[in-house]
């Protein structure tokens, strides 16, 4: 088959490699009939993921037809699934908690990380008796792959982490498709005002969909504080993995506040304690875990929460580079979210 | 009458100034019977919170017998009180939400601050009937005084912001006077491992009575990784105030672990979000607001909580200075807190 292989150095290539093919009883492989690209996945190719080797087929983002199926798959062939980016034995300590994300039995973020991932003709999928999701015929294979990471991330990670409530004021720096999923799920809580912070014009006119107010980085303390009773956000999501965006976040929260970081990150911060120590923050990181995968795609059907407005750009997968170098430009190519089909 | 009074760069001075006197009718002048000194004080001599300007009578934490009543201070002459270190209006947004360290009205952390404090023969506090508790016989002064800063610290910002649980394994940095409050508050909730981290020997072998394992800082991260599953504290508090005691709390911390920072800071510390970012961490800062005393002190009465344990060393009014030499140096004193009185 066809896949994206990292080939170390920033490289990338999309090349033969051999078939997937069941390893475990709770595995399967799928045909991929949907995939997108991350910014976790320009994250990888930057260096900021150590982790991931040379010759790892990339992706955690897919939407796919089952072909094989493990006899504990709790699957048959021919099921529509969508594949989550997380993957969770369901018991070890973690995963008991819910914590999927931090699973410690061959889970965890793994698909595209730490085994070959989904942007790929085909891809295994572990643990899919709890990692994948058969879907309605209601959503279409282009939207459901929302739901495999930046959905549940911007919702469980960004919005609940950071405890949005009727009346907040809410920043979000990074209008990508994480700070984007991250105020279309925030909208859910009735905050009071939604800023959107982004330096790429065509991003912040993007994100006037989902927030009362944009701004570039440079404006954004003065925009914030124009709001609620100008102390700052009460929840501020940061949705890009730069030091700078992060420390930007430290100072548009209010005290009491809480900061939830979203971004993958590199390198380190610098957290000004000096002025925080006394300020009653919360801050918080977080892996996803997918908890909240199958009642955000509920609420899709129900009509609540619709992510479709995020998808910019189709491309089949032999265009996968081609969808690359759009997702990675959002500035010239105006991309939020890229989605590559057969 | 005599006070200590803030000379700027790093000076401090035992030395007469004017007698406090009734400024609004919340307030009460109270003669200070017992008062202690804070490590915060140390942090403002050596210039890590430049709010403190000189001419400023220190101090933050006293027991006295109230001299003088405003009209609206609930108190009366002849009553012997705590005085918190926070004051509270009480009407602000902040005080209507609990958050007295944050209110916006004149009261907040001011007394020592913004405002003179009480290293003194007699102050002045403000909105006395919130801030101030009249005293039950079973408490003594020297006792109480350590109700007015650094158990509801230990307890609000530590251990409550820090989530400790029933079976939490807990690391608490700094084994001073708030670290051991916070180990002692910590106990409440019968965890099931307190280690204490300190460089100074006399402060670990101290900390014993409230801790289960003492180490130092360069053995911390392997004793730590020894309780629980291994994966690290469920609970760090960090009760010192600096950037390597706070980096080292987020080594220590198990994934979904939480750092409670309850140290006053002076300058940036570095966050590694490069390893943090995937780790389900929450950082909280916070400053006390007092919202516990009340209960506190009731718990000291029913004899579920004595922090006198704390008092090492007793000194006059007279002796400020000598009281302060060995309060800073703690390695040498066996110092933990010490309390002056007339």
């Amino acid at each position: 088959m066809k896949a994206l292989v990292y080939q170390g150095n920033g490289e990338k290539l999309w090349t033969s490699v051999p078939d997937p093919v069941i390893e475990d009883d709770r595995d399967v492989v799928m045909q991929v009939d949907a995939v997108t690209i991350c910014g976790t996945d320009l994250h990888i190719l930057s260096g900021d993921v150590p982790e991931v080797k040379p010759g790892r087929v990339l992706g955690h983002e897919a939407v796919g037809t089952v072909v094989a199926a493990g006899r504990a798959s709790g699957r048959a062939e021919g099921d529509r699934i969508l594949a989550s980016c997380i993957s969770g034995c369901g018991r070890c300590a973690a995963c008991r908690f819910g914590r999927y994300g931090q699973c410690r039995n061959g889970g965890g973020w793994v698909l595209g990380h730490l085994i070959d991932g989904v942007q790929a003709e085909f891809a295994r999928i572990p643990f899919a008796d709890l990692s994948t999701y058969v879907l309605p015929d209601t959503v279409s294979d282009q939207t459901a792959v929302l739901f495999a990471d930046i959905v549940p991330t911007a919702y469980e990670v960004g919005v609940r982490n950071g405890q949005v409530e009727p009346g907040s004021v809410v920043a979000v720096v990074g209008a990508g498709p994480i700070g984007w999923s991250a105020m279309l799920c925030a909208q859910l809580y009735s905050p009071a005002h939604i800023v959107a912070i982004d330096p790429a014009p065509a991003r912040r006119q993007a994100a006037l969909r989902v927030a009362d107010t944009v701004v570039d980085p440079d404006h954004a303390e003065a925009t914030v504080r124009r709001f609620g009773d100008g102390l700052g956000a009460d929840v501020v999501i940061e949705a890009v993995g730069r030091p700078e965006t992060f420390e930007l976040c430290t100072r548009l929260v209010r005290p009491g506040g809480r900061v939830a970081n979203v971004g993958v990150h590199g390198e380190p911060a610098s957290l000004h304690l000096e002025d925080l120590w006394i300020r009653d923050v919360t801050i918080t990181t977080g892996l996803v875990d997918g908890w909240s995968t199958r009642k955000l795609l509920d609420m899709h059907a129900e009509g609540l929460l619709d992510p479709s407005d995020l998808l910019t750009h189709r491309f089949t997968l032999a265009n996968m580079i081609d969808a690359y170098d759009v997702f990675a430009a959002p500035a010239g190519s105006g991309a939020v979210k890229v989605v590559l089909g057969r």
